[in-house]
């Protein structure tokens, strides 16, 4: 409950942790005094940067959904509690996009790091917390770059999971082209402005065209899909303290594009169009016929990423760093939560490791939370 | 726990859902005081044969983890209480396995069935009930029909899980061949005699050779599947009271043949050699060697099994039916206990129905329990 005032005992536990894990932050004690002050006085508290930075980087670590956890140290962490106009989150949640896909440095105009398009860098910019009865700033997007879609006399054009979306954002007065990967534009709302609608510069939008190494016709089907995930629509919770408004990116496992986004029924749905131009026998299930062309649909996504010099991991090596990580965990004596129907991948699941095993499932905060099951 | 005496309520829970499910049976109450009055006499009660019948069509329905339950009424169920020598519980075992195979006609000798070899029926012979305090007879072997495996200088030969089983039996006196896929003799005990091996007659085990409907080099791999699974470890617990032998057997889902038994790497771990053969490039993971050495042999065994007129089913066709009886009980406003982990096959999940939804996870009995479990 986001306009409740912060539970002392999850700051307090959430303190005690990241003071333990980082001798370098100093002793817990003083630090847990000021913020039973800071409570008692106003409902909540302020996070240090350095508590903040830490926070996210363990809510990352908690999320039991989310295979990518290895990296969980080297998230790049923007404080942006100070932005509250529209115009300044649209401008920070560009530079965040810049920054995960590798286009400019960190810290802005810092020196001596080159741009490097398509070098993904797992980021997440922190807006203002919510403050206990205040309303506060999100973004209705899902994530921060979404294709449109459509519905048309010939079934939907673009994504199919956007529809009710696009129809919302072309209400709002959004000029569309009706394009099939046309970037939908940023729905930023706060308290004071309403609802505002932005739309991403080019350079803060890496795609990827999709080829396949073999098969020249794969180009004709002019598929793309962009280059960095950025979850929109999750809240942070720290120590208690809700950050409803928290982008987060890292990079794509293959899969996520080809084995869904672009395949699901639901989706782009392509799997029938590729086994055609594959020329295979669609009359029975028992030919695989799916399957194959899921297989060539991925192996695409995966060169043509490749290719172009973008960061991107296929799901055995995602698999393999899964493991390496619940190894690092308890080696350290740390359980790590996981969700076995959310870390095998969708293809080939039994071809992985992580499908092979149980895990841990306990809720552990800081974490994300999509605020419908949270509230 | 298979040593204490039954509980009244799960025998009263049971014979209520069973005669109201089946009212050709008659009111329950006259039967409820019978089992009474015997339970308290004995600690236990007997079944009558339609009770049996149809409580193990209720564990089948109930088994959490079977993708294959749409048809669970058609179970064919073997009543075989009355066998207690090994000799006697081998013989029914082989009657098992040729109705199973569609070899021979249900009910000995009955007239107007024809042999159908390869025309795979849902199979369940239920055997003695455990007494309280009593022991009883069992099967060691994990399933009827499956392969030896042994160490050997270049690695295993035959089948990996059942090294140590293979090895077991040896020191009991079995003669292995050492071929690749030899049928374990099935290890039988029974208070009386000790454990006793028993060699599978030839026309009780249908194998069908792995052959692929393209490459003609598959068949130089020399692979095999058994067409039975007919898993003898689990105890069938039925109102209360315990079956710990009561093999059953259905048909196989094509992946759990391709996608585990001859793939899995601590199995037969055919996916190096079927890459090799079809000349894909190992060196990197992001080729998708191993998922597209995965369908091609996934399509082999489908392919086989069908060409060699032994019933099969591909995975999206087992999730269609599963969804189908999701349908069913639902509509007679029962819910469907079911494990998503293991619903979802273990190859191309998010291509099946099945993968996009969740599930109840009710325990519900009569169901299958492995004894290590449920102890
Ligand atoms: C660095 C590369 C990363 C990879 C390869 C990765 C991989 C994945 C995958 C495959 C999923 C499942 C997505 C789906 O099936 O819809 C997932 C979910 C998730 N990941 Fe990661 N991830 C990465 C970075 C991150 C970062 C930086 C965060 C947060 C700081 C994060 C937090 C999450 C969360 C919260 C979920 C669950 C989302 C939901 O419930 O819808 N991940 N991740
Ligand atoms: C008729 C065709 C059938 C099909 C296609 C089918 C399919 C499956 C599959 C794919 C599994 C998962 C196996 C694994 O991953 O190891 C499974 C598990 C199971 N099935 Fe079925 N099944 C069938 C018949 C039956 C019958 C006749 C019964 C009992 C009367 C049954 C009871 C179970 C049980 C108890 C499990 C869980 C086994 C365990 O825990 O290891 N199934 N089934």
């Amino acid at each position: 409950d986001t306009t409740a005032d912060v539970d002392p005992g999850e700051a307090a536990d959430f303190l005690r942790r990241c003071y333990a894990e980082n001798p370098k932050f100093g002793p817990v004690g003083p630090r847990l005094a000021v913020v039973a002050a800071q409570l008692a006085a106003t409902g909540t508290y302020t996070h240090t940067p350095d508590e903040l930075a830490y926070g996210a980087k363990l809510a990352w670590r908690n999320a039991s959904r989310c295979i990518g956890r290895l990296y969980w140290r080297s998230l790049v962490v923007l404080d942006r509690r100070r932005a509250h106009t529209a115009d300044d989150i649209f401008s920070l949640l560009v530079t965040h996009l810049r920054i995960a896909g590798g286009h400019r440095p960190i810290g802005d105009g810092r020196i001596g790091e080159a741009t490097r398009p398509g070098h993904i860098r797992p980021v997440i910019s922190i807006f203002a917390p919510a403050v206990p009865g205040r309303p506060y700033a999100r973004v209705h997007n899902e994530q921060l770059i979404r294709y449109a879609g459509h519905d048309s006399a010939g079934g939907v054009v673009g994504d199919p999971r956007y529809v009710e979306f696009t129809a919302r954002m072309r209400a709002y007065g959004w000029q569309s082209t009706g394009a099939p990967y046309e970037v939908l534009p940023l729905a930023i709302e706060t308290p004071a402005e309403g609802v505002r609608l932005y739309r991403l510069p080019a350079d803060a939008v890496l795609e990827v065209p999709i080829r396949h190494p073999e098969y020249d016709w794969f180009a004709e089907l002019e598929l793309r899909w962009h280059a960095v995930p950025a979850i929109a629509n999750m809240r942070l919770t720290v120590g208690g303290v809700h950050y409803p408004l928290a982008p987060f990116s890292g990079w794509y496992m293959g899969t996520e594009i080809g084995a869904r986004n672009l395949a699901d029924a639901d989706r782009y749905n392509l799997l029938p169009e590729v086994a055609r131009r594959l020329d295979l026998d669609t009359t029975r299930e028992s030919t695989l016929w799916r399957d194959r062309a899921l297989v060539e649909l991925n192996r695409a996504v995966l060169w043509s990423f490749e290719s172009a010099g973008v960061r991107i991991a296929d799901h055995h090596t995602e698999s393999d760093r899964f493991l390496r990580h619940l190894a690092n965990e308890e080696r350290v004596g740390r359980p790590t939560p996981a969700d076995w129907t959310w870390i095998v991948p969708p293809m080939s699941g039994g071809l992985t490791g992580v499908f092979h095993r149980y895990y841990d499932e306990a809720d552990q905060r800081p974490n994300f939370y999509l605020d419908e099951e949270a509230r």
